[in-house]
């Protein structure tokens, strides 16, 4: 594509730089955002900028925050004694929408993955590991992807707090709620007919 | 989404107010753009304010430019005597990258779309009709979309045009190049056999 302002390549190479944003698709987005007035994109960038200044990594669990400590370390209702451990901020939204969690968070900030050169030091888990020998802490919940990277740093979670005075448990895996049986993949349908539970009412 | 900080949600608030990017969407690259260093956002956000206060458009042809007179309608070698309409600038990239068009264009900013409420007032018909008119012009490509909307716009572009001393032409439709015939729609199909050409080794 031969853009004919320096310009415009300019904010095409900035927005395509975001994941999953090509060149067209950012030419589409820039394009739309030039119709606008110069107010409404004064508006736009200046978000971006505002958020970087303003926004703070949560002290304690590593959420995002306005303040030194989240909204939910600083809950006082919240069940202090029980840590659940994701790897994004985006995890938290998900586990809060369901409105049936009431302990804390934990960010790792991460998943070890080898491939792409995340160790365990490069993830927040020292932290992790220091609240759980406090003996403030009586549970601690593995909620990571069900995936080759998510197992592997639940296995190296497990060594790191295994010795620790708290009990360790991991969300259940089995069929998802409104999954027709026929389209379950073979692992998740073996697993949860392993794991079958007593029948409730 | 119940996110914890107003800032980030402001500017998730500013980046899903582009076409196509949805709340969940926009978070994951505001989250991106969070792991960056503020000279990166600085960055990132000026080159938006930056285009819109450089950016023109061609005062002839209305494509982007740096300049008041783009770098096509200003160019010697280019055949200003063929005009190809378009709709937008991203059709003036696309024939540009083709390398195979030596004239210029007009570009209506839009196409008649009852539907979106644009009409013919909405769009720059004028400043093509007096340019058909005075007489430097020996062609008039019409370039637009094969939809109904291009094809309505092709024809109130024809009743304006048709009594200048002009040639009027359209792009050639048929089966596009390296498609296979079994899965060329019928429309394309039965006009690509109306309007057969003869063959050329």
């Amino acid at each position: 594509m031969n853009i004919p302002s320096k310009h415009i390549e300019n904010a095409v190479e900035q927005l395509s730089s975001l994941p999953g944003i090509g060149k067209r698709t950012a030419l589409r987005l820039v394009l739309q955002l030039l119709n606008r007035s110069e107010d409404e994109i004064e508006q736009f960038s200046r978000s971006f900028i505002e958020m970087k200044q303003n926004t703070k990594m949560c002290s304690s669990c590593g959420n995002i925050s306005d303040h030194e400590i989240c909204s939910i370390c600083s809950n006082e209702r919240r069940d202090h004694s029980i840590i659940c451990v994701v790897e994004d901020i985006r995890d938290i939204l998900a586990i809060e929408a369901t409105e049936s969690y009431k302990g804390i968070y934990h960010v790792l900030g991460g998943i070890i993955s080898p491939m792409d050169g995340i160790g365990p030091a490069d993830l927040n888990i020292a932290t992790l590991v220091a609240k759980a020998a406090s003996g403030n802490v009586t549970e601690v919940i593995f909620a990571l992807s069900p995936t080759m990277e998510g197992d592997t740093t639940n296995f190296y979670l497990y060594k790191k707090l295994s010795d620790k005075p708290i009990v360790i448990t991991t969300l259940s895996r089995g069929v998802a709620i409104g999954t027709e049986l026929q389209y379950a993949d073979e692992m998740t349908l073996s697993r949860s007919l392993i794991k079958r539970q007593p029948f409730q009412l």
